[in-house]
């Protein structure tokens, strides 16, 4: 039996509550079939569509009453947790009754520890919430020290926050707990929810968003995972992505796949971070290999049948 | 050792996140105070002001932005449970550091189940959401079936929702499990996500709000706890409250608390539900009780030196 980490795409759960639940559905028949082989599953799942919608209602709302105040994003991170790990509580039940298997499902509310330093915190890069005009935004950023603001491409000005790397998953004995009892758990949510620790060793939520793939590698060998499955929309990854020689892998080795990172083989921002947390996961001890797939294939690539296994 | 079950008012957790965490620092003391004792405790908690914010923020924004669709309440009560455990994680984490214990605090998102056929649902009365004109309200009642709105003492058009009683806690195992692992366990925010089981014995979100004195009662009772803590704003409870004979109580029997509700001394939508909270955990099995006091006064209660004893 194999430990493994999913990390699901937050653009894989759709818009809206009902597409979510319908996302899910789809879904939980991959997730459930890996549980069947005999392996032992940890959820984590993107949230990008999710804290985006939660981050705006409140800004929205915010604007045009003076019954709501904006959500800082540490909070919307928070609540798009509950949100996303209760339709994933309902869906994975559903399926595993389905199929007569007993296992339990919990979600974990889960806060990812980042280093107050990170250089990210100097170029904030991730857009977030809603476009502005000019004077809005200059008006913003002059009564939130802190808030940075770009213009983006032609659309209006737009919120941006750092996206710094994960050190450690703060209730990494919560889940090692619940999954050392036969739980299904949930976890790491929207890459966490990102915090720095104090002089005093306290816990302070940060404004910044970790990027999913990063903390799903974080929490695969915090729990001590085999398998770090990262799930994405095309089968296999490929080199020469979209041209006449695109090649699709089954595997590949650490010094191969650096050797294509540094080439620019893959796009900065959807399959580079896959293919670095997938590296990272890999190098951090024998034995560990991580899968890049797609979701229906993720049981055949358990098997070797499809995917592209990355291994030192 | 003692296993407690704690209520926390989602009105003593203030309206914002910078109240909240205010709230929560404040209350820390004594919750960990508890556990100095010796005793184990689970943090459930109303969400009435966080559940009735996020709604309303996604009410507005929807108004007034194609980018944001209304969220329904059982989604709604999962963010806040993301919302409101996030914070008690974090500031639960903080005392036992200060007071150097080594205990982990875990938030578990909480479905609770109602039945399908509770009377609840045939009177809704519980307000929520934002107030509407009667033409708006009638459109939105036209176009979403189940859709019910009220005028609510002049102020306008508001959506009603039942208030069904708890049956079942399904994230049971999830939180006996933590539990018997040493862990602060923080569950049934805002009285739980109310589902319902269909008749394959799937679940399902509806929209209602579950008292959470009731839910945090079947919480006790699920985990075999020997004590309920039901928080007020008030030290003890009072019989012929706000009158020259008002007497405050230390203790209460069953029979004489059910005379009490029979004279009506206890407000409706206050004191009554605690009582009545309290009263159906008492009875519930041999040496279980109940407490109801003021949160600064809880260790103080725990001695008998404040609150009142519900008994059998």
């Amino acid at each position: 039996m194999s430990r493994i980490v999913i990390a699901l795409g937050g653009n894989a759960l759709g818009s809206t509550a009902q597409e979510q639940r319908d996302c899910i559905d789809a879904a939980t028949p991959s997730l459930v079939g890996l549980i069947a082989q005999g392996h032992e599953i940890i959820v984590s799942h993107g949230n990008g569509p999710q804290v985006g919608a939660i981050n705006l209602a409140f800004d929205i709302a915010a604007r045009h009453s003076d019954k709501v105040t904006a959500m800082d994003l540490p909070e919307c991170t928070a609540m798009s947790q509950g949100y996303i790990g209760y339709h994933l509580q309902q869906g994975l039940a559903k399926e595993l009754h389905r199929v007569g298997m007993p296992w339990h499902v919990a979600s974990v509310v889960t806060q990812v520890e980042v280093a107050a330093d990170d250089p990210a915190f100097d170029r904030p890069t991730k857009p977030i919430g809603a476009f502005y005009d000019q004077a809005t935004a200059a008006a913003q950023m002059a009564e939130r020290p802190g808030l940075v603001m770009v213009e983006d491409s032609g659309r209006g000005w737009r919120r941006v926050v750092a996206s710094p790397r994960p050190v450690g998953i703060v209730e990494r004995d919560s889940i090692l707990n619940l999954l050392d009892h036969e739980f299904i758990v949930v976890a790491c949510g929207g890459g966490g929810i990102p915090v720095v620790r104090d002089e005093d060793g306290d816990l302070h939520g940060v404004a910044a968003v970790i990027d999913k793939d990063f903390a799903s590698a974080t929490l695969a060998k915090a729990v001590g995972a085999q398998y770090l499955f990262v799930l994405t929309a095309v089968d296999r990854v490929a080199v020469d992505f979209g041209t006449p020689q695109q090649r699709d892998l089954a595997e590949l080795d650490l010094a191969t796949a650096q050797r294509y990172v540094d080439e620019g083989q893959f796009g900065a921002g959807s399959m580079l971070p896959k293919v670095q947390a997938a590296m990272e996961f890999a190098a951090s001890g024998p034995g560990r290999r991580a899968v890049i797939c797609s979701l229906e294939k993720a049981p055949l690539a358990m098997r070797g049948e499809s995917g592209t296994v990355v291994h030192a």
